[in-house]
C-alpha cells in the first residue's frame, strides 16, 4: 500500500457498452462516483444513457492525460485494454467484472458501492505489473511495435502447415521448434494461453517470463522461465507456405515472413492495478483454477479408505 | 438392458462400516429392500445396528454364491471391491454413493429408495466391463495372482530412487522405461490414477487398455493404448536399490524385484454393472471433471470481445 | 501375410517431384522395376527423367484404376496422399522414405532393391487401416467430404481468438469446450498432431480413434478415445468472430461456420500399407521417439548411484 | 569471470570408486593434477590404486576445510553430493563426467587434460548457485535440516495411498493437493525430477523455484514458479494410512506425519560452479533433450510440402 494514496479526484470509465451487464455496472458506477463528488470521464464513441449524471465525453487515448484512475468494467480483456491505455501514463488501473471473478478484474457488480468508497478513501493495495514489448522488424520496413500485459504470441495463420521457428535469448540461439507457434507471457499472462500451453503459474510478483511452445512437435519442447529483462528473438526457418502471425494481447500487431525478425522485451513502463485491501492472489487462483480445500475435480477413488 | 431383466430376491449389501454416512445408507436400504419383501444379506464381519430388520448374516466371501445381487454402498472404491467380490459369480453390482457423484457409484443417497425400485422392477442398464489379471511371476517361487477393475499399478517403493524397466506386449519388446513406474489401466480404470499420469480417457465400452508411465524420465515416453486382449509383460532393469511393488486396485500384491516378471492380462470374466435407466457417461464425465456449458475453468480472457 | 500375395505386375509410383532426393529415388525405383519386367505407371503431370527406362504417363486419378501396387516416395505426407488415391480401389500402398524412416514409409531409399524384391516376391506383411471420412454439412449447401487416414482437425483460423465448440458422440453431448480447436485422429494419426495436443499413442490395430482438443481452455478437458465406428459430431457456439476451419490430414476441406456441422465417422474403406517382413511397429515407434534401450533423454541423475 | 581468478594449489577430487569410468578418470586426473604441480586430496574411505601418484588421504568431511577447489567425477549425482559438501566452504566445485554430458559435470573424460588446464590458468565462468534449506518439524522433536541443490521432495512412501496436503507460500494458504506429492525444485533442480512431473525449465540464474505436484489427483493443480527467497510450508492432511517421505537431492530427511511441518526455504550459502570458458547452458539442454536443428523427434508428417 503506497505511503500516501492518491485522492482519485477525475476518474475515466471505460468498459464493452454491447455487453448490457457492463453497461448496468457503468451506469451505477458513474452515479456512484457523482455521489461521491468525483469528476467522471467516458469515451466519446460510446453511447450509454447516463440518465442525467454528469459525464465528460473525450476521445478514448485522452482520457488517461486528464484522469487520475482508470476503472474498467468488463472481464480480463477490458483490463488488458485499460492497462495499455494507462501504462504510458502511469495512471492506476482498477477492475469491475460483470459478475464472474477476473484475475485482474476482481471487484464484483454487487458490491461495487462498497469496494470502489474503500479505494476512494484509499484503503486498497496497489500492484506493479511488467508488461512486453514486441517489435516487429522486417527488411525495408520501420519497426512495428506493440505492448502487452499478458502475452505476446506467434502463431500459424490460415494454414494448416506447422512453423518452424528459432529462439534466442539474449543473442544466444536456444532451439529450433517446429509447431503452432510460441506464448512469451508475463508472470500475469502465464494464466492466460500460456497455460492452455502448458506452460506454469508464475507467481505476478516474480520477475520473469515464460516461453511456452504451442503444441510442440518436439516432445521434448518444453516451456522455459527466464529473467523478465531477458531479449527473445524469434525467426522463421525458410520453408515453402509458413505464414506466422504476431499479436499482443490478442491484438495483431502483423505477419512474421522469412526474413523478419520478432524481438520481445520488457516494455519501459509497468502497470499500475489496484486491489481491495484484502485482495489475495492464491484466492483468484483457487477460485479460477477450482482448487481448494473440498472442491476436488476429484477423478479417483481412494480404494483403500472405502 | 437385457431382455429379461432380473428380479433380485435375494440382495447382498456392503460398505464400509466406519464411515457413518455409509453406515445411514445401509440402514435406510436394507429398511427399503425389507419393505420390498427381499432377502437381505450382510457381512458378519460388520457391526451395524439394523433397527429391527430382518438381515442375515454371512462371511464376505459367501455372500456372492447366494446373492442375486450386490449393493455396494459407499465411493468408487467400495465398488472396486465389490467388483472382486462378485465378478468370479457373474453377480452384477448396483453403487450407491455418499452424497458425491462417483464415476462407478452412480445413485445418491437422498434417491435411494426411487433408484432402487426402479432396479427391481427391472427398469436399468446393465454394462459389462472388463477386468486386468495381474501375475507376479519370481523364480523358485508359486505364482501370485490378483484382478483389478481399475488398473494393475508397479510403482517404486519406499525409495527416493527412480525404477528402470521394460515393457513387452504380446511378447515385442516396446520400451525401457526410466520413472516412479506404470499404470495399465482398464477404460474403466482411465479415469482414475492413469488420468492423473496424463493418461487419455477410455470410453468405458471401448475394448481397450492403457499403459501410462509415471513421471517418466523421457519426455517422450507418452501413454499407449492397446487392445485390451494384449498380454503386457514388465522386467526390472539390473539396477542397485530398484524397488517396485505391484499394485491392484490399489491393493498390494507384492515386490516386483529383479529376475521377476509382471504379466497383465484379461481377467476371465468380467464383472456386470448396473446403473438407472437414464444413466449417460458422458453426463458423470461432465460432472467429475466439471467440463460442459456454463462450468469453465476459464482461465483466460477473450481480449477481443470484450 | 495374406494366403496367396499378389504377383504386383503394374506398379505405379509417386512422388513430391520438387525434393531431388525425391526424384533420385524415383528414377532407381523406375530402373529397378523395369528390370524385374514390371510396368511402371507414373502421374503424367510430373516431368522426372526416367533415362530411358519405360514408363507410362497416366493422370494421377487413373493411375490406381489400372495398377496393382501404387509406391508412394518421399515422407509420411506423401503416403498419406497416396493412401487417399488408393484406398477407393483397394490397392495396397508401399512407402519409401528419403533417408529418415516415417511411421508410414518405413523403406529406406538404399535398401530400395532389396526390399521392393522382397516385396515382388511375395515376402511382406499387410495391414489394414481405417480411414475417417468428414463431412462438413452447412445450411443451404451441398454436403462436402473428404478422407483421412491420419485426422479430421478443427482449428481456429485467421484468428487470435479461441473456438468455442460443442461435441456430440452417437447424438450424445459430451462436452463444450474453448481453445485451439480439436484433432480427431485414427490410430494411424495418434502419433502425428494428435500427439502434439497431448494425445496417447493408440496402437495401429486398434480399432479406435481419439479425440484431442487443442490448448483447451478448461485443464481437465483432455483426451477421449472412443470406438472407431462411433459418430462424431461437433459445432461452434454463437461467438463473434469465431472463426474455425476443417482439415484433413492437412488438406483444407472448408470454413466451419455457426449453424454447420462437422461429422467425422468411419470412411467406407479401408487402406492395405505393405511392410517388410520383419516390420515391428514398436520398433518405428522407439526410433521416432527416441526410446528405448540406452537411447534415453535423461534429464535427471540419479544421487544415491553415484 | 572473476576478475582474479584463483590459482587452485589444493585440489580434492572425489566420484563413486564402485564405477570402473569413474576410477580410470580419477586416476588420469590425479596424475594429470599432480604434473601441474598441485596437491591432490583424497577421501580416505575409497581404495583406489593411483600408480605412484602422490595423493593425501583425509576424511570426506575434512577435504573441503583444506583444498581450494573440489573436483567430481561421474555424473550430476556426483555433482549434488559434492555441491552439499564444499557450498558450506564457499569452495568451487567441477564436475566431469563419465562420457555423458550432464547438467552440471560438464567436461568429457577425454578433454580431461585440456580442460583442466584451462581452468588451473583462470579460463572459466563461474556460476552461483541457489540450494534450498528442509526443515522437517516434528511436535516434541529437534528440527530436522538438510540441504539440496537441485530439489526437496515429499513423496508417499510405502503405500499405494495418495497423499493429502496444504501448502502455504509465505504464510498464506495456497492449496489442498492430492497426489504423490510434491517436487519443490531450485532452477538448477528444474530440469531433474521437476521436469517429469510436468514442470518448466528454469533458467540457472533465475531467482525463481518451482512447485510441480506429483501426478496430482486435479488436472488444474498446474507447477506453481515462485521467488526463490519464498518460504513454502507443506502439512499433511489428516487420512488414515498416510504416509509420506522427504527427500533432498534424493537422501532421505525423514518421514512428514500428520502434525509435522516441511518448511523449504533458501539455503545460507550458495554453491559456485565452474564451466569451461565457452560454456553455454543453451547447449547443454538442447544436447540433454534433443533439442536442436535437424535433430527432431518428429512425430508428424507436413502433408502439404511432400
Amino acid at each position: 500500500m503506497p505511503a500516501a494514496p492518491q485522492p482519485f479526484r477525475t476518474i475515466a470509465i471505460i468498459g464493452n457498452t454491447r455487453d448490457s451487464r457492463v453497461v448496468e455496472s457503468l451506469q451505477a458506477l458513474a452515479a456512484h462516483l457523482h455521489s461521491r463528488a468525483r469528476r467522471v470521464l467516458i469515451d466519446e464513441a460510446t453511447s450509454v444513457d447516463y440518465r442525467g449524471v454528469t459525464v465528460e465525453q473525450l476521445p478514448e487515448s485522452e482520457l488517461c492525460a486528464i484522469a487520475d484512475l482508470l476503472i474498467a468494467v468488463g472481464g480480463d480483456g477490458s483490463m488488458l485494454h485499460a492497462a495499455r491505455l494507462a501504462a504510458p501514463r502511469g495512471l492506476p488501473v482498477l477492475g469491475i467484472n460483470r459478475g464472474r471473478l477476473g484475475f485482474l478484474a476482481d471487484i464484483g457488480p454487487t458490491e461495487l458501492s462498497t469496494r470502489v468508497d474503500e479505494i476512494l478513501a484509499g484503503r486498497y493495495v496497489s500492484d506493479q505489473r511488467a508488461m512486453l514489448q514486441a517489435t516487429l522488424s522486417s527488411p525495408g520496413q520501420p519497426d512495428r511495435h506493440c505492448n502487452g500485459l499478458n502475452d505476446v504470441v506467434l502463431q500459424k495463420w490460415q494454414t494448416g502447415r506447422i512453423l518452424d521457428f528459432e529462439t534466442y535469448i539474449d543473442g544466444r540461439y536456444v532451439n529450433t521448434h517446429g509447431g503452432d507457434g510460441l506464448v512469451i507471457a508475463t508472470a500475469t499472462g502465464s494464466t492466460a494461453y500460456a497455460l492452455s500451453c502448458g506452460g506454469p503459474i508464475l507467481y505476478p510478483g516474480l520477475d520473469a517470463m515464460v516461453l511456452a511452445p504451442i503444441c510442440p512437435h518436439t516432445l521434448s519442447d518444453r516451456p522455459i522461465v527466464v529473467r523478465s529483462n531477458a531479449v527473445i528473438e524469434v525467426r522463421l526457418l525458410d520453408r515453402p507456405d509458413s505464414n506466422g502471425q504476431v499479436t499482443c494481447d490478442g491484438v495483431s500487431l502483423g505477419a512474421l515472413s522469412q526474413g523478419d525478425r520478432l524481438i520481445v522485451q520488457p516494455a519501459a513502463g509497468k502497470v499500475t492495478l489496484l486491489h481491495p485491501a484484502d485482495h489475495d492472489y492464491y484466492r483468484t487462483l483457487r477460485s479460477k483454477l477450482r482448487w481448494g480445500r473440498g472442491d476436488r475435480t476429484a477423478p479417483y477413488p481412494d480404494p483403500t479408505s472405502e
